[in-house]
């Protein structure tokens, strides 16, 4: 399993503000955390997913996809993978291994 | 104010677990925000700090330095910036913003 | 056609060079380059990679994997995608684009 | 010194072409080069600057704050930074690095 991070940022939006667009990627993950394929957690910077990389990425071929839907012709994408293997690495257990080392 | 999430990754360390360099940015983070000059907030893929961008460039300049004090030969610190000017941009409102396009 | 600008960071290395594995990417986007499937270019901090996007990240899975191939137990690979659609958009235009302006 | 890899994507543009906002980033660049502070490098997706990590961090919010002097109210900054104490590191000394593995 793997977690990646991403932002997606409509360009040529006329306005500042891209909330409306980010409640569209909302959507979709929703959608398929429904379906028991991903996790994923909303900040204010950005969406972390959890789950199988090869769904991870189709997730988010469809997130970026989704601003072109609403007419936008220009889509920057940023995307950080954080690919573990030699143990079991989720959003809860990589937060509590941090703030365990914290309480020391 | 600027929000940014900024991940810090030291290059070289024989083990793949980073969390006690994650830890020591924590520490760091905490002094400024005791101080009153940032809010931060951990999540499990970065960190993500609200303040004025001159004192978030100081402050990551201080988060990207630490892993060379506990010996590392190399780091690499990735960066995004949110600076929006049209209103007052907070974690907390960029998040609300959100919700509630989710919500109708 | 997107373009892509992607770094892949095994972590765990031991020695803080990772060149080894740059070269490793390099044999991989040479096979796609020569199969016609992508346009690639070595830069001094990423590669920058030219295709169809699910082309892409099909490349970017592979290059990813890689590491692992060799043994690193963790890589974190970060991706900026850059997608436009009102007109083609290629390594060589966009670089021309901004040169243009510059001679004025 | 360090090498830095920086995109500035203004937010709100109408258009989806930003290649007038690069130009202006060029321009800067240069005035910094030309003091013999950095060497710079443009590529289809980034400029890539070396130089010591203060400089950068100074170039960078210069250059980060030039679109919101042409009246843009938004701008998403993304920057890595790769940092290497055990040797001189460089723009070319990097690429050259690769290319002596490659042609092995």
């Amino acid at each position: 399993m793997a977690i990646v991070d991403v932002t997606v940022i409509p360009i040529g939006t006329e306005s500042p503000s891209v909330s409306s667009y980010v409640a569209e990627v909302h959507h979709i993950l929703k959608k398929y955390e429904e379906e028991g394929e991903i996790h994923f957690q909303l900040t204010p910077m950005n969406t972390i997913i959890e789950g199988e990389l090869s769904t991870l990425l189709k997730v988010i071929q469809e997130i970026h996809e989704s601003p072109f839907q609403k007419g936008i012709q220009r889509v920057a994408t940023n995307i950080r993978i954080d690919d573990r293997r030699d143990k079991v690495s989720t959003m809860e257990g990589k937060l509590s291994s941090v703030q365990s080392k914290l309480n020391k």
